[in-house]
Order: C-alpha cells, then structure tokens, then sequence
C-alpha cells in the first residue's frame, strides 16, 4: 500500500451562494484544477446528522417513513440531523428516543461517513447500543413513523426486497453481521 | 416483524425549481402531510451512479482523488455518474477501467441505495468483480487519481484513520470480509 495526495488538490478561487433552506445550502464553488484549468463544483452544505443501530432483543429497531426524495416509505434505523451545536452523542441519544421510544442506557459511536462526497458536505455519526430502557416516544410534528423491529434474517430480506434501500441502514445490517460473525462490528478496533 | 405504510404518504402540491447544474439540480416541493398539514422538502436530483468493489490478487483497489465537499483528498473505490441513457452494468465497467486501467472479464451488481434519502434521489449500484483484465487507463480531463491497491486490514486500518470515510466504500469493505467469512457477500442471497 502507498499513498500519495500531492498534486490532486484543487483550490477554492470563488464561492456562489446559490440557496439557503430548512435542510440544506446550494453553492458553486470555481476552482482551480492541478493541471492549473477552472472548473465548478456544485455542493450541498448539510448540518451533518446521528443514526443508531438499536438492538433490542436480537432485533434491530427499524423506522417505516415516508422519503420524498425516492417517492415511497423506507425503512431506515433512526436518524436526524443535528441541531445547531448539538454534540452528535446527545443527537444519537435524543433521535433514538424520540422515533422509537427507547433510551440508551449506554451507547457508542462505530465511525463516520460521508454520504455523497461528490456533491454534499453531509456527515452521518453512526451509533450502536444494545442497552436500552423505556424512554419517551416523541416524533416531530411534521414527522409519521411506524416502528418495526427485525431480526438479521428479516433484515437481509428487507434489503433483498428494497424495503431496505439506504446507505446507513445497509451499512448497519452488515455491521450487525460481522458482530454476530467476529463479536467485533468491523470498524471498533478496541 | 410487521409493516404498514398507510397515513404515512406525503402528497406532492407543487414543485419548485431552483437550480439546474452540471451535476445536480435542486427544487423544493412543498407536500400534504397525513395530518393535511403542508410543508416543504429540498429535494436534489442527481442522475445516479455506480461504484465497483474491484478485487486483484487479494487486493481492493482505491482511487485517491480530491473532494471539494470535504476539502482534501479520500481513498474511494472506483466509482462515476451514471451518462444520460446509460446501462448502470455499462457505466461500473466503464468507470472501473477509465479509473484503474483494469476491465472486468465479468462483473455483478451486489445492490443499489440510496445515499441520502433525506434531501437527495442520488442511488449508487454497487457492483463486484474479481475477475479482473488489462485496460485502457483514460480518467476525465478534470480528474486527477491516484490507484491503490490495499489488504483487507489495510482497508479496516484505512477506515479507522479517516483515509476512507464514504459510505459507498466502507460499505465494500464490509461486504468483503462478509465474503471472507461466510463466501458470500451478505446481500446476494442467490
């Protein structure tokens, strides 16, 4: 294995703001290329957010939402974005419990990840706990769920069928794999 | 396990166009909630794309390449947009040999995601050769790579330290030592 990073690097010469939203900005940066040409870049600015692989039991805690983006209801494990300032810890806690009603006696986070690093700045911090009591079931106004809990088994078959299609999720059910295979999740070298 | 989608829809009322860009574009809709209720949803479009867990002699090959979303360099496995009318099995192999100079003597999809569902239609079909050729190297014009090719523990080592931190290539990782430990990939149940 080498690795090296020198002349890949592209610098920032102009920066357009595009649109501000709820959720994410819109701006175009002008760069400059290694080979000393300019281009653009289109990227999504995003407050980053916290999602957690919750086992209760042996199954997994799952959330059936609507997605606009896809046109359908997914299955996702429960996420949400970070408030303003919010430490992702206390994000991961105050998600779990407001989608499904269940309180991390202890949890940790496995890593985190960029989603889409070709266009979006959005970083999810990925939790587990398998240690949970009854919280407070405490969705946003403008959030419907449903809560489902499955075993692997069922997982893998959600994610066969499409009922499971995101990254964190998928990402999570295999996590949950290599923990039940090596009693490790993958990426907690402790 | 049990699932019901109903009173979780949101109705499309109107959409919003923003921004039409080379890579994305961006609207909001502003949607029904169950509760009749309206709001708004940013919703970027992007054409979709394809990333390839490329296997060589034990090794996963990486593409070192700068990210403008996140401001320095990433090791990813090999991955582009998907071209207008394009096939996603024809766009893994190409991009795999326009990245890595290698071509796939044959190739097959594990699955697709979505990356962001939240704000974003962006799917990734992943795809997984072992069987591997010399090829034409011939990255874009505004692309500048470099290949690696790395262990599985170096991949886990490389995830730890924050050198590979998308979810489309810690997701390969993944799914590799899945086929280490069990032949399989995890979600090709066939």
């Amino acid at each position: 294995m080498s690795s090296s990073s020198n002349k890949l690097e592209e610098v920032t010469i102009a920066t357009q703001p595009i649109f501000t939203g709820k959720v994410i900005s819109l701006q175009v940066d002008t760069v400059q290329l290694p080979n000393g040409k300019t281009s653009t870049r289109e990227i999504v600015k995003h407050p980053g957010a916290v999602a957690v692989l919750a086992i209760k039991d042996g199954r997994m805690l799952l959330v059936d939402q609507y997605r606009q983006a896809m046109g359908r209801t997914e299955l996702e494990i429960p996420a949400g974005k970070l408030e303003a300032g919010e430490d992702p810890l206390d994000a991961a806690k105050r998600e779990l419990e407001e989608e499904t009603g269940y309180r991390p006696r202890s949890i940790r986070r496995l890593h985190s990840f960029y989603t889409s690093p070709g266009f979006a700045d959005e970083i999810i911090h990925l939790y587990v706990t398998e240690d949970l009591e009854e919280g407070q079931y405490a969705p946003d106004e403008d959030e419907f769920l449903h809560n489902i809990e499955v075993t692997l088994d069922e997982a893998w078959d959600l994610i066969a069928n499409g009922r499971i299609s995101d990254a964190k999720t998928i990402m999570a059910v295999q996590a949950w794999q290599l923990y039940h295979l090596t009693g490790k999740f993958g990426y907690d070298n402790e």
